[in-house]
């Protein structure tokens, strides 16, 4: 049995972060990165099935390439932002149940049935993706997440040859706290929560 | 620019944190639900859509009203833990956007569109879900999420009269760590990331 983290924890990575969208020159270091997914990974998935595929735009080749994909409200920030983070699941994730999940045929409990598959990489590649925000924060990072982009278009780009999908993508790096707005209302406990 | 949190919260929230099937016969206070979902809905969602609908199961007449909708696995486990939360997501959730999100006309991005509805109902739902899920290990809670339940039975029992759609379960207590098994393995760094 724990106790609860201290509040500057909670502070952290709930109460005080917020969505950036401007950010410090200052760069990610890649070992960051390593540290993040070291974090991302360890996360709960349902029978162990890890769907989450990261992808990193860190040079300016690879920004290039995302540029024309993303809504206009996002392109500049994305290119000014140290990584943009597009975070994709793999509908071939039951291929991997093997290895992430031997003691059972677990791949046999998805392999033809296609509205499962979907519902289980999506699901579960999106857990994986709030993980990635919330052990960014935990890691000193700031994240400007998005949903606003082609996600046809970066899926050509990005994961060609492959079965795995774009679901969000997420600037990392330093933000500037200068130039955030207020935070947006929020709904009280009985307007999104009920204990029966 | 913030520091990276102590290594204690880290392991925490994710490197020692692991998915319980067995409880400790512990009440979990109904302050302590509000208190998580104070953290919950912090996190960030697109346009601050907050599409999840978290119902508490607690009483004994609940988790009856639960039970008969739970794969044979999850059923025992369940009724054993303090809590199960239903993490729903709420398919006209972009009916209240113009309370959070008020400064530009967001409910006209979804109303009508009801792919879009689907993918961000089901996205941001699940990024909130994640939420829950770390929220409650920084408060000294334990976790045992599951998919594996009849989705249209719950929904009927519990989201009769809405349009929200139950996503996933995850039972809430304090976890006995003598009942847990090994972690199952992860993926190295290269089988789900790369830096561009």
């Amino acid at each position: 049995m724990t106790e609860r983290v201290k509040d500057t924890c909670l502070d952290q990575i709930f109460r005080e972060s917020r969505t950036h969208n401007a950010w410090l020159d200052k760069d990610v270091p890649d070992a960051l990165l390593h540290e993040l997914v070291d974090l991302v990974k360890l996360g709960p998935t349902s029978a162990n099935c890890s769907p989450a595929r990261i992808l990193f735009v860190k040079s300016q080749a690879a920004k290039d390439k995302l540029k024309p994909h993303l809504s206009e409200g996002n392109r500049d920030k994305t290119m000014k932002a140290p990584v943009c983070a597009i975070i994709g699941y793999d509908l071939d994730f039951y291929e991997h149940l093997p290895k992430l999940f031997p003691h059972t045929d677990a791949r046999s409990w998805f392999a033809g049935n296609e509205q499962k598959i979907f519902d289980t990489a999506f699901r579960n590649g999106t857990l994986q993706g709030a993980y990635l925000i919330v052990g960014a924060r935990a890691l000193g990072l700031d994240c400007g997440p998005m949903s606003g982009f082609d996600n046809k278009g970066v899926d050509r780009d990005f994961f060609a040859g492959t079965n795995v999908k774009s679901n969000f993508l997420c600037n990392l790096g330093y933000g500037d706290g200068a130039k955030l707005l207020p935070r947006s209302p929020r709904f009280a406990f009985d307007e999104m929560a009920r204990i029966l």
